[in-house]
Formats: C-alpha cells, sequence, structure tokens
C-alpha cells in the first residue's frame, strides 16, 4: 500500500478477496494509532492453542466488517431505500470502530484488570476522542453506534441479531479455525437485506441462510468460542492477572510495561476514563504484547503462585476442564484445593488460584437482543420464529444450562 | 486436545484440514516449550502490515510440513521404496524441527542482535538439546537434518529444491495472505514423488506442477516476500534494533525483557552458543512479544532516534521504499541525510539509521541449492531445466540486479 | 488415464482433489458399459434450470462415494475394528454399484415409464449381472447391499441416516449448485465414525458435525431439492414422457432411440426386468440423452399436447409453481383447466396435461430410515435426539405438509 | 428464478458466488431458444471422459464471462473512462453471444460435419438474426463483436489476449477440472484492467498476475486441453462422424435426428448458411444430446466401421495415443493399419478409420493474436515482453512442435 492515492487503497483479505476503502477519511481512521492498535489484539485471544490458525486480528475483523456494510448498504439503496452519503459513510465509521474499545484478551481482562468498564463504552470513548482531533467528522458515527440516530436500520447493521459485525466474525472465525460447519453465507445473506419503514428485513427467500446462520453461530460457541481448552486458558490466564494485579497492590514489584503496570496498580473504573483521559491514552496502547510479555518473565518470579500459573500458560499446560450438567460438589471442590495445597505448598488464599468453578450459560438465538425480521413476498413483516414454520427455532432460545470446573491436578 | 490419548490427536488446520500426529513422541516434542515457543513467532514477520492475514506462526508452519512429509512417506512406500519406521520418524521429527532456531522477526535479527548465527544452526543445537533430553531419540533426525543418513532422499525431503519445507510455506503463506497466485498443488506434487537410486524424483507427469510451483515461487517472492513495504518494515526494525543495542552498549538502561536484553546487552556468536547452554535457554524464551513489547515502550524514550523509528514502526509510518534497476547516486543519498538531520535535529551517526541502501538478489529457480531431478518415463533421471523440453526454464535462473533505497523523509 | 497400470490409476476430482482407486478390480467395474452409463446421466436431472453449474454426474457421485467409503474403513480400522479385505472390496463395490441402477431423471422415470420399479430393485439386478460375468466376485457386495451380511455396519455405511451415499451427494450437490450453506463437514464426520456392537456409531465429540449435516441435508432439500423450479420442470418432463406413451401405446410412430422406445410401447415391471434379460440390457443404454434427444424432435410433433410441453421444456418456459399450506380449491383448479383449453383448443383429456396438484413431503431426520447412534465417552450408545441435550433435534422429525400446484397459463 | 421482476434475476453460481443480470434486455437473449441451446453443449466436449468433474457448458460461460465484462467495464469506468451506457450493454451482450455460433463437440464438427465454417462466422450470424427479431438493439453489439466500434478497448475485452473470454474460461475449466494449478487471478487482473488511448491496459502492479495467468494457460493446455486421452477421444469421435457422413451420403440410412440428419446429408458451407436461413434454424437445434444419442444407437449399425468405433466411444476404449518429438516412420503406419485390417476384417479404406497421424502446436502467449500492454507507473504503455524485464516471457512464444499418433490396437 504506497501514499500515491488514498482513494484507490486496496487491501488483500484471504476471506472477501479485495477489500478496496470506500473513502479517504476512513483511510484516515484506520491509519490512525488508536486503529492500528488493533493489529496487536488478537480476534480469539487464546483460542489458538487449540485452533493454530487463529491468529487473526481484531483490526481484521473491523476491516472486513467494513466490507460487509459497504456491500450492504449498496444493496440495500439499490433495492430503493434512499441513503444520505453522509449517514453511508457514518455507519461505515460506526463498524469500523465498534470493536476499537477491545483491549487484548478482552473477555478476562473485562473481568480483572479494567473490571465493570465493557468494551462497548470503551469503543464510545475512543470515537468521542476521535471526533474531536477530526473536527466532529464523527457526529454521525456516535449517533448511529449509539441508537439515537433517526434511521433505525443503520444501527441494526452494526448492532442486532444480524449485524456485520456476526456476519463477518463468524465467517472469519470458522475460516481461520478451520471448522467449516461455522461457515455462513455472509454473501448470500447481505444479498438478502432490505429495509421497511426503516428496520432492517430479511427478504422471505433469505429465510433458509438465516437458519443456517443461526446453526452455523450455534455451532461455533460449542465448537470454538466455548471450548472447553479455550476456556481453560482464558480461565488460567485470569488467575494470573488476579495474582499479579494482588502483588503489585501489595507492593511488590513485577515486571511489566509501564501501560500493563497502570492497570495492575490503579482500579479504573468507567468513570475514570471519563474523568481522567490518561486513563484512556494509556489503555490505547495496551495490547497483546504487554500481557504475554510480562507472563513470559513471570515465570521466573519468585511468588509461586504466580510463576506456577505462568509457566503452565505460556508452555501450554493447561488446567483440567469439565463442562456438566450439575454443578460440582462441594467435597470434590475442597480434595482440588487440596491437592494443589499439598503439591505447591500453598495457602488456602493461594489455592484458590487453582480450581476454578462457574455456570456457563448460551443462546444461540438470543431474544433479549432483538428478533431478525423477515420481509414475506406479501409485503407484512413477521419476526423470524413465527416465519419459520417448518423449522423450530424457538428451541433454540431456551437457554442451556451447563457448569464448568476447571483446575490444576 | 484433551490429554486422554496422544496417539488419536488430532488437529484442525485451516488448509489440510484434519492433521493427525503420526506419533506419541512427535506430541512430546510439540508440548516442549521449545516448540511451543514456536506459536510466538510469526512466520512471515511483519508482513501484516501489507496482507493483514499473515498472522500465521512458525509452529502452524512446522505442524503442517510435518504432516506433508508424513503423506511423502506414505506415497514413496506405496510405490515401492521400502523405509524403516525409525527412518520415517527421523524424517518426520527432522521437518517437526528444521526452523525451530528461528528468532523473532529472523531475517532482521540475523542481522543485528544475533549477528552471523543462522538459524540452522540452533535448529541443530536444539535438535542436540532435545536429543540430550530424550535418551538419543533424535538421534536419526539429526543424520538426516544434516545429511550424513545414508538414504539422501531423505534429507532431500528435508531440504532441497523441492522440500517439505517449501511446499507447505508457499501454499500456507499464499493462503494467509490471499495472495491465489501463489496457490501451488502440493497435493498433486506429493503424489508425484518418487524415490530412484535413494535420490528424491518427480515422475514425468508432473512436470507442469513443478513449473507451476517454480513460477508460484517467484511470484510470492515479488509480491510477498520482497513486496516493498514488507521491505521497508523490516528495515526500520532493524535499525531500531541497532539503536537499542548501541545505546545499550554505550550504557543506558532501556525497557527490555531480560531475554532481549541479554542479546541487547552482549554480543554472542556462534561459538558462544555452543560453548555457554545459557545463550540457548535464554534464546529459547526469545519471540515476537519480547521484541514488540520493547518497541512499543521506547516509543517514549528520549532518545531522539530511537523514539523517531519506533513510533514509526508501531504506528506504521513506514519510510519510502524505491527499488531501481540502477544503484542510487551518492548526491541523492546526501540530500536524503542532509534532510531528516535538519528535520529532527540529528548527528551524522543518527541520521544513518534514517536512510539505508542496498541491492536486492532473487533466483526463483536457485541452482545453487541443487536441482529438481525428474522421473521420465523410460526410467532415466534427468534435470528439471532438461526434462522440460517447451519451457525455457533456464531463463529463472538468472539473477535480476535490483537496489533498494529505504528513508524517512 | 491409460492403461499402464490400474494399480495407480487416479482420477482428480475438484472435491476431494485426488481419489485412488483402491484396487484394480474396482477399476475393472468401472470401465464395464453398465457404469460408463453413469457418466450419461446428471445427479441432478434438470436442476441446472435453476442452478447452471449443477450437470455433475451418477458417474462422479459414484466415484465420490466409493472415495469415502475408502476412507472411512481406513479409520474404522485405525480404531481398532478388523475388518477381512474381502469384507472391505465388498462394501467399496456396494456404494460404488448403489445407484447403477438410476435411470435418467430417475424421479420424473420411476412415475412414468418404468413405473413402479424402483433404482435400488434395479441395482441389485445389474449387481447380480455383473456377479454373473465376473464369476461370483459381487457376492459379498451383494450380501452387504441387501444388509444380508452378518457385520451390519457395513451395510450402514451404504445405507443408512449417515452412509456414505449422503456423505457425498450432499456435498457434491451443494459445491456444484454454489449453495454454501449446504456444504457439510464429510471428512471431519468420517473421522468421527466408530464401530461398536457391529454397529456404525459417531463419536461423541462429532455431535455438532451430525447437528450441522442434519441442518445442511434440510436446507439443500429446500432450496435445491424441491426447489419450485425445479419441480416445475420435472413435472413438465413426467407430463411430456406420459403423453409420449400414450401416443405410442395407440399406435402413433413418435421419434425415438430403439432404447427409449422400448419403454414408451412396452410397459415393463419388476417382474419382467426379472424375467426377461432384454428388458435390463435395453435400459442399461437408456440415458439423459435418449430422453432430451427425443423431447427436442417432438417440439414440431403434430400432436398439440406434444409439441407445446415439449417446447416449453426445451426452451425453458416452465409452467408456474405454487406451494402452499392449504390444498388448491376445485374452483381456481378448474378455472386454470378452462384456460388452458381455449388457449390451445385442448379436449378435457388433453387439458389434464397442463394442470398439476400433488401433497409434498419432507422430513430432514427422518425416523423411519433408522437412527443416528453416538457413542459417548463413557462407552453408552445413544440415539442422537437423546444424546443432543441443547438441540432439539426431535423438531426435526415432523414432516411438514406443503401442497403444490403447476400449471401452464 | 421466478418471473416476477426480470430486475433482481440472480444466477448461483459456484465460482462467482452470485451473478446478477446487468439488464432486462439481458435477460430477454438469455432466455431465447438460441441461448438456451448453449445448456446443452458441453464446454470441454470429451473431457470428462479424464476429469469426470468437466461437465460444465457453453452457457454457464457464457454467463460467467457476461459477469466478468460487468466488473471489468464497473472498473475501468471507476478509474476515470466514461463509457457510453449504450456501449457497455452493447459490449455486455457481445461477451454474452460470442460463444452462441459453437456447435457441439465444437473442434470436431468444425472439421467434420460443417467444415471450413467457424463458429466466429456463425455467432456473427445469430447476433445478426437476433438484431433482427429484437429491432436493432444488438446492433451496437455486432460493431464491437467485429471491431468496427470507434472504442477498440470494448472489443479488446471481448477478443483479445486478455479478454474476459479467457478470464472466465481458464478460471471455470480449473474449476471444474480440478486442476488447481490453472487457477488464475481474475478478479485481481480485472481489477488491475484500465484503458490508455482507447485501447486496453493492465496496470504495472498487475503484471505478476498476468504471468501468472499466462503460465496457467500454458498448464491447462497440456494438462487439459491437450491431454492426450482427450485427444484421442476427440479423435475418435471424428472418425464416427466421417464415417457416418461418408454412409449416408452414400445412400445408408442412419438412426439421427433430423437436425443431425441435415448435416450428414447435405454439405454445408459460410455461403450456405448466408443465403439459406434453414440451415441456420436447423443448427440452432443441434446440440450434444443428437450427437451422443445417436451414435450410441450406431453401436449396432451393421457397418463394422462405424459400429466398433462407436461401442469405442461410448464404453470409453479409447484409441491409443502417442505424443512424440519425431513424426512417425511409415513402416510403423503401415503396420499399424495392417493390424486393424487383419483384427476387423477391413478393406484399406475403411482401416484408414483406425489410424491416424497429426502435428500438434501450442503456443501458450500467441504473439499473433495481438500482444498485453502494460501501463507503467510513469504512463508510458509497454507491452509484456518488455515490461517484464525479469523472466523471458518471450520464450513461451516459439511454438513447440510435436506429433501424434493414435490408433486402435
Amino acid at each position: 500500500m504506497s501514499k500515491v492515492s488514498n482513494k484507490k487503497k486496496i487491501i488483500n483479505d484471504p476471506i472477501y478477496g479485495f477489500i478496496t476503502f470506500p473513502d479517504e477519511f476512513i483511510y484516515d481512521i484506520i491509519q490512525h494509532p488508536y486503529f492500528q492498535r488493533l493489529r496487536r489484539v488478537k480476534q480469539l485471544a487464546l483460542t489458538y492453542y487449540v485452533y493454530p490458525g487463529a491468529h487473526h486480528t481484531r483490526f481484521h475483523h473491523a476491516v472486513g466488517a467494513m466490507n460487509l456494510m459497504t456491500k450492504a448498504l449498496d444493496i440495500i439503496e439499490k433495492k430503493g431505500t434512499t441513503i444520505d452519503p453522509k449517514d453511508k459513510l457514518g455507519a461505515i465509521l460506526a463498524i469500523l470502530l465498534h470493536d476499537i474499545g477491545h483491549g487484548p484478551f478482552s473477555h478476562t481482562l473485562e473481568h480483572t484488570i479494567v473490571k465493570g468498564v465493557s468494551h462497548e463504552d470503551l469503543s464510545l470513548l475512543f470515537m468521542e476522542k476521535l471526533n474531536e482531533e477530526f473536527d466532529g467528522r464523527l457526529e454521525t458515527c456516535i449517533q448511529i453506534f449509539t441508537n439515537k440516530h433517526p434511521r433505525k436500520f443503520l444501527h441494526q447493521l452494526v448492532s442486532s441479531q444480524l449485524d456485520m459485525d456476526r456476519l463477518d466474525y463468524l465467517k472469519r472465525d470458522s475460516f481461520y479455525t478451520g471448522v467449516s460447519e461455522g461457515v455462513i453465507g455472509s454473501e448470500r445473506i447481505i444479498k438478502m437485506l432490505n429495509v421497511k419503514n426503516d428496520e432492517l428485513v430479511v427478504e422471505e427467500k433469505g429465510i433458509y441462510s438465516i437458519e443456517n446462520f443461526i446453526v452455523a453461530r450455534r455451532i461455533m460457541y460449542w465448537q470454538v468460542y466455548l471450548h472447553k481448552t479455550v476456556l481453560s486458558a482464558e480461565i488460567l490466564l485470569s488467575k494470573i492477572l488476579e495474582r499479579a494485579r494482588f502483588l503489585v497492590q501489595n507492593g511488590q514489584e513485577l515486571f511489566a510495561s509501564p501501560y500493563l503496570n497502570y492497570f495492575l496498580k490503579n482500579t479504573i473504573t468507567t468513570k475514570d476514563f471519563t474523568k481522567d483521559p490518561k486513563a484512556l491514552e494509556v489503555f490505547s496502547k495496551l495490547d497483546d504484547y504487554d500481557v504475554l510479555g510480562a507472563i513470559k518473565v513471570w515465570m521466573d518470579n519468585e511468588d509461586i503462585t504466580l510463576s506456577v500459573l505462568s509457566q503452565k500458560l505460556i508452555n501450554r499446560e493447561l488446567p483440567k476442564v469439565e463442562i456438566t450438567n450439575t454443578p460440582i460438589t462441594e467435597s470434590r471442590f475442597h480434595d482440588l484445593l487440596g491437592n494443589v495445597k499439598l503439591k505447591y505448598g500453598l495457602t488456602d488464599e493461594e489455592s484458590a488460584y487453582f480450581v476454578y468453578t462457574d455456570d456457563l450459560v448460551n443462546n444461540a438465538y438470543d431474544l433479549s437482543s432483538g428478533s431478525i425480521n423477515i420481509l414475506m413476498k406479501d409485503g407484512v413483516v413477521v419476526d423470524l420464529v413465527a416465519a419459520s414454520d417448518n423449522f423450530s427455532l424457538s428451541t433454540f432460545s431456551f437457554p442451556v444450562q451447563k457448569y464448568l470446573l476447571s483446575y490444576i491436578p
């Protein structure tokens, strides 16, 4: 990508072939250090411990989702819905930046280092910061992202049961993991999109593609996102970070980049991010390299808990994981704690880092985040579950309760 | 991958589908921290700055090459060449470990931090170390790797014009970059392999696949490996590491992991690696995370050269690159140096980090590393160039001389 | 494919890459005129009127299913079930020949020209004929095909809810139609196959792949096999053949190959096929070319019904089709008949060829043809519906009642 | 494809995904019986005897080439060349109809049944006939096809070294044969197209894709188009048709459709096609079904030459083929003739149908049909051979002389 002309910039994507930037301003946003950081944040965190191909980044996903958004807006326009060019750019920016607030190993960090701060909140803070820098050119983008824009379908393309985010990440994650059952017909689905009363709808003939999309999503959840080895690695990572925070907050010096150190030392809430610009600035430099780079060094730390856990993560000696239909018994739990205490010479408090239980919930078609609307041939709009007369999709919406146990033997 | 039974371990590869481990011992080697490190070393270094999908690792490549080796040995055996099971395992181990000596950003590091130490030498050192740990079970592997094994074709499968290394990396690199012109018919080529007089040969009907392989390789060189933006990023990285070394060796403290710090502070030669086990041990912990993790922090260093170069790398503001048929003139070179001195207020010595020239050579069918032998239908073995009567392959073997200039404007 | 050596014969398949013939005898069977005929019988009849890529043949499908069978037997053996080489060859032959009794446009012909003779019956007759020719070498094949072989899983691999037939045709049909939602992970499923108590089972971890397979199958039914334009073309074809038979049986001479003519003139039942070897011999020469070749000429026939219907089929002016949840009303039906009588000047009897109604049934997971057995990790075998605790597969097994109307306006 | 609205018609293509018809008039042309005939003419004739997947039709290729043309015109326009909508439609029609004059087994028929009548001439006649029917709406299309349109690049997109015809057929043929080495980056090449001085050019950075295209084309020639088993089948077919014509012209009645019979009985020249509308009308109904349908029946003909050859073709017992660097000797030729005379009891004249020799020529980059122009970064246009400084493409343009012998043993 030489600098000759931004307008003709092209990116080579193994999935979509070529991706063209729809606008020069998009290119400026992509070049911004905030966005470049996403090149250093893997989309699927430690999933590569199970699927060695899964090293794709949030950068790549964001660009892919942008590509789908451009195509979707194009198709919707060709079907007769006029869209203001400013709104189009806004929607494209909104999808491009929808994940910019993701930290490294996001699901883990949101429960340890930036506890209680959602990546959506951070994405919005980044958008507002960029909006300042670029003299208000992200105004519409922010309206759409926060669902304050009058044309509802624009927000739905960014965030709903059938948004460009999901259409890209399912396709991308199945491609890079090699789980071919997760492959969805994004192109076909997008060709079936339309707008009715300013709401996003899918044309009736697209109904099978939608059903396939829902089933594929469910398969990806169980085979990839909730794969127990992946969960095991992520739990281990969270225990390491919890321990490191505990040590730092009790005065110990740990090897860490200044960015990671900041979040180990301080307890930063959403409010802090809003009040103190420094927090966001430091966060904007935090990525996978800080976290794994530090943990590698912690392998030799004198704190036995920190060093053992770190070694296990780096050398991929992952905790045992069990997923069951009933919760673990008290006595089994205590036995497992007892074992590690004995084996590593730990205190009660330390042994709690080695054994972990939780419950696991997943809804493939999660009604709480809205339904998928089908535009029937007679012009009526109905919900997918109603439209799909031959497929009891409703069965997908009952949560499956499972219990998780993870422990170092 | 749970620990239940190593024998049935399966890896999901987006390229080959499923990869099965041919032997339990292979699994033990893969689980070793030396090998796990390869998960943290990207195959194509900074190429993802041009091809955002190119985040695949040396781990993945090594496992892929192992898979091809297993298939190749299978086919050769089915065609009537008996191979001792011990030799098969040896060849599989040799290809699995052939790249284990690669450091992070290998091509750059071999010219900066571990100057003059080739990754082949280091791979051999790692193999010898593992051989000790595993009571001599890598003896045959080492024989094959060092071409001391009586059955020459085994070494040729590991290292030759048509080895499993190339068959995997060309396919993998073209897959992950999305450069479809680089796709080769690895499966077809492997089906055409045979052994004659203990030498690896390709059956005559495979000749077009071989020609395609050579052309695809050449395309990959110019479109990916020698892509000028990639070169630009790698040159920039080497300048940063040179500067960091200079500073450290002159007594400045830089943020760095102990592993990187060791190589910044000391000058380690091949001899040192052989004599002092610590060098290899430290090297076995060095990966992409140490290098990029440090450079991110160096963005704020007070040394202007180090901080400017680091910022440019991290934020992807890469040096200009020109590739020409004639070398750069003296006067142009001095002008460019003058510009940066003025712009950043640099000394003569510092400005040399900002402007760089070199020459560039590439042979697609490099005769120096041996020829490809074709087994004609009449049983005679001839060189590809002779066999290919309708294709002047010889023209591929003349080096193309080009000159490279890279500078920060 | 020269005749040099059958053993190394290789076929290039766009789906599986290379297919190797597992045995010389297989090659002899494939070369037999009975089998070569399948090259002239399209797998999906007139589906190419909707999906222009769908020209693949029954020959290709049979070879593909043979390839999957070879792999499945291999994997089952590697997991510890010994299989007699004779039985392996038998199973491979059985899958290779399972569809050899298919005539051209099979679903249509089974309701018109060879009314009441199933292709399974004809396949068996062909196998018996080949068994004579080849001195009893198809004995085991026939045992397996007719489910008289003691090892039940061999028959299940040929014919069951999860047989190699389905695993190939779903993959192949989705590939050639381009309906990506129908793509299934055949390779993955085969890797999960096992045998328990001589019954075919799927290992528990393959459960999501099986679910995906069932959903994909359902999608293929509605998007391809029961696509209403495809149905429309097939109904039209059946009406043409009915009319042609009527005319021939009433003494009119129609252009037709001797093979087609034989079946137009005579009414051949399953019993006739068994008693008179000529019937099978003539059938063994009947293919797509006889049928479409004749219909093209019938476009100029003086019988108005035959010529109008033939023109409509050849020029792809297909009847209107409606699929509804309630049956068509008497009055609408009579109106439609009235229209065509008027438009083309037809008698009552003739107009019946122009308007057609039927009901449509489809079960994705049809319990009547047996269940899919899952081998749980604890060694217990359970039915898929029971095994899949988080997915109400049972909803798939209720037939969906729909009604079909097809008419020429 | 229901009839609701032509404008939104979509075709599912396994290669490009979805193809949208760029204009309602295009749909009318596709629906015309002349064009629908192409559904019954295989693109690669008897190639499926070697590559069982190669059943794709000229219909599918024409639609695919239309799709590429639409994209190419789009890209050229976006780069600043204005194109009149009428001219765009003309170019799209020209590529859609460029092959409409192809008969069944075209290369064979052009040397037997319609000797000396090229398919290009016939395509033009069909276009002129359609132009009449559609009140002059194909005027521009014909101008472009015959290179009489002022904007030269439009013709070049239809017919030149780098036309949409080749870009589609290479991709399609490699896809359906499974010869992955023939895969070309059509999409990438099209993105690199531009227009300079009304001539089609490729931008400099596309040079490697072009080289790959040329090499891929050459591979397809040797692996597919000139595969000796394919040649063997086609020679056999031509001998059958020659014999049939000889018999019919000597008064024998052969089973044949009226369309095939017309061309067996009469000797139709280009002039006849122009003068007598009947010739074109009959030709417009001739397809693969007439030819293979008749040959099947000829298997039982009393003429020993016709029946033996027909049996061999239908049952795929193909003649031996040898391709050599020197011509066959007289004595060998006479021996082979002697053998078949003896074996089948033939006269001298009859035996000539059983043994055949010819020479074989192929140029991958055939300079005679024009060069590929490269637009260098400095704006200069040079020929590919000159532009490609590091690749001796000139070596591709020397014809390779080979000799062919085909005989029934």
